[in-house]
């Protein structure tokens, strides 16, 4: 099929199970949540080498929001034993340190629930408030009162929806990318973990041609420099380069969602060429999103 | 003495040894260098629960990159065996996957030396390749080529130089903390590694009413919601609000320039009402940063 | 009435008549559509020096613009003669020229229309083109071809909705009115015309002690730090700072809404005192927005 | 000449003479310095068609400012007689009403100099303060004090230093214009005055093709898509985007400083093919910059 006179290939995104929690940061105004929440989901691109993969899912209005200020959201996905400790730690080190911030559960509803003991911290000064129907820690802090809930919901999400935007040159396949990844952050329920929301180098397990062991080396089959060293590419005849937009979400209705809205913005860019996927020819992920079904 | 009319305490902040390193990031544009600089030293903020303490030291102009374009200086600070690994986790996470980045050894001329092996990423695509005199590597990913350094200098340093800025409200105090860190950015060889470059949270080591091991809670002498409650407390009548600058430097010049420049910025703030600093009465750390003797 | 604890004083603001185009303006990023708005609604604070009052509605999103890539709504305000004469010159000087940029008319349904013979630009190289069920007009440039519509609508509007944000010092007077700013961002069909949407220096019509003419002076009876110099002062008592928000929109409604979103999001900042309006007495405007009947 | 593989035209840009006025706006932060810096250099791409061609020259740190807060620099261009009138109405408009703003004379040594009576907006209610050791008018706002200076210096100094960045596709041009934008931005003395520092749509005096009078039109020479309906087009074969720089400055030292600046950043971005520059074969303008003697 093609979409905007550019192919869309005839393959799927293949997805793995993740569990996945949100946490509303609300601060005195917009930009102070954001500062906290650009903190807190940093170092958490992708799980092989960071503690967690994290990122920002949009923006909350007030009115929304339990403590009726303006606030961010963020989702943080991880093993289920490691969620709890990463919303703990990011919560603690990034948005308790920050200015004017308070956190709350943003999955009240999830049946599956952890509590984070933040309110230790206060040391025995810290109680107990109410917040817009929620049950806070209020713990005396320098700024003044640090306010937030402790009992967060997760559920099981979905990592791994992507696809590829190609062009026959760099800063053409870099534009499509950033505006897929500009519209994926409108799209509620998913996130984009990587700088930018965009990646530059893709992966593979393992290695092919060194022996000892390595947990990833890089996709040389979609590699535009080596293409006639690799017999078996995956790239395009003309394509010279190529970025993939990687999806985390919270259930596959909503990573479908932002990959159709990523897919529709890229081939909005003059230039882009071909729009593909990763998969793992389905042996790997119980979850395939094929492009062509996506809109 | 005073500042621009505010009080200055007589004290000193204390700090302690630590190592860093410089990366430089450059990017197609500084846009894409900040943002894989973003990434990579986020969940940064404190050693007590990060893998690391870093921050962004400032921009870096083409003309003073190897590689000709705008880049962004980053500092790494932990202890001498992990600042190695942490820089290679968030380049090997953050920077090589984002878009358009190389990588530069931001201390040539460090005795101290260590070596990150990226390439391996490559699985024998990659090869070596002279930017600007710099011995790099460039590996073969999806964008296109990655081309990085992977020798880096690390110094011993020196981490929490620090000062507080205190106002009879909040806000004030928030503005006064905020002119502050944007005054540090301006300083070479310093870092602030919080959200926003401020601390809303001061905390000292262990508890004082919890009886189980914890490793920090809240610093109830510098919390103004309680101060009727703390018979030491050391928040000055009138005290409402205190945030702190907490800076991490290259060495002990650069750390005084930034609490330096960062008071002088904060003191401009109207109704920023008392400047004071933290320590340990001298016992812990060998780095005593008297306010006085700043200006 | 009280609003989260802080007075809302029993006045109203007064509005006046206005004509309002909007303009929605697309480009190849979000970002890039901003970089345009951003210079065409410069220099259109107030209508007492500038050309017009203009500014930024708002982001649209890529779904709802007609050519399917990211966009910004701005809204040009002026009397109706004049209406048609600064859209003409903010699009052909700063948006026309703007990288990648379209425009688009965003009021379809107004039964006000006007034309602005941009093509002429194209030299007789230019063309019809139909984009979105829109009759377009493309002109060769140097990026490639500009393309966008010649017809807007505009409707008779209201300018001068308007609340203050008091307290007793000015760092929080600020920072409830930045919040207040962010939240009227989110409200369709209004702007706040003034540099970071806040207005740091009311004025009245004339002069009192000045005896040439002059079109505007300072508003004294809102001045805190000559209260005790002016008998017929308003500001309250212990009021040392206060920022108005000005508000343009295309109805009461949309005005109305964008009040009660302001001046929630004000109260909630932490020092946020008083919260008044101006007026005329009802003598000047047909338009009279009671405070306590916004909510 | 080639530049990091780029050939650079063997032609020169032509420019003007225009007056130039530098103005130093400081504010509480860096961010609200900016914020009206923004809004007073709104509307002022081309004196065509705005009331003067204005563009933020740089930060200003706060030991270069007389009142010791962060600052922005601002360049107005435009007339001798008018440059006085549009500092004026630009400050007060768009500064004076600014949140926490003072503005002083960027060019204290200026033999040419102008008064702007700012201080009459405060109805006899302002004074005199000296800041810094500058002369400055207090004048009682809502917000608090507003204080600036009113003589402010001019200079005789360039208008249309120029240069076209030119690539086979639209994206690579606009990045290459772009990164190029950002470095000029770096280069004191000079503004880029377009949106985002990039022309899209150049120019030509006047129409061929239409009878009637017109300022100006398209400049089809320079436009790709129709490059094979003009017999004389400048457009390289191949080429398919070109993106203009144009560089207003303080004299032709910081012109020619800019466009190295420019075309050296512009060239480091991978598929930029082309360098050149646009004159009136030296008949219009005295200044003459030929690219090949700026390295």
């Amino acid at each position: 099929m093609e979409l905007n006179g550019v192919p869309i290939d005839n393959t799927f995104a293949e997805g793995f199970p993740i569990w996945v929690s949100r946490v509303i940061i609300t601060g005195v105004t917009r930009e102070w949540a954001m500062t906290a929440a650009t903190e807190a989901t940093g170092f958490a691109t992708s799980a092989i080498g960071c503690p967690c993969e994290a990122g920002i899912e949009g923006f909350v209005s007030a009115d929304e929001t339990p403590d009726g200020r303006p606030g961010v959201s963020i989702l943080i996905c991880a093993s289920k034993k490691k969620v709890p400790e990463q919303v703990m730690e990011r919560i603690a080190e990034c948005v308790l340190t920050a200015a004017t911030t308070s956190v709350f559960n943003g999955m009240p509803d999830a049946e599956e629930k952890f509590d984070i003991k933040i309110h230790f911290f206060g040391d025995k000064f810290e109680s107990k408030v109410e917040v817009g129907g929620r049950q806070c820690w209020k713990i005396p802090i320098m700024e003044g009162d640090y306010i937030g809930e402790e009992v967060f919901g997760m559920v099981k999400g979905v990592a791994g929806g992507n696809f590829f935007v190609m062009a026959d040159n760099q800063m053409t396949a870099l534009m499509g990318a950033k505006a897929a990844a500009d519209a994926i952050l409108d799209v509620k329920g998913t996130i984009t973990s990587f700088a930018g929301g965009i990646v530059a180098s893709g992966s593979k397990v393992g290695a092919k041609n060194y022996k000892f062991p390595i947990p990833a080396t890089t996709n040389e089959q979609y590699c535009p420099t080596i293409r006639e060293k690799v017999p078996d590419t995956k790239v395009p005849e003309g394509v010279k380069s190529i970025y993939e937009l990687v999806i985390n979400g919270v259930d596959e209705a909503a990573v479908k969602k932002a990959m159709a809205a990523g897919i529709k913005a890229a081939v909005k860019v003059p230039g882009v060429s071909f729009i593909s996927a990763g998969n793992y020819e389905g042996k790997l992920g119980p979850f395939q999103f094929k492009l062509a079904e996506l809109f």
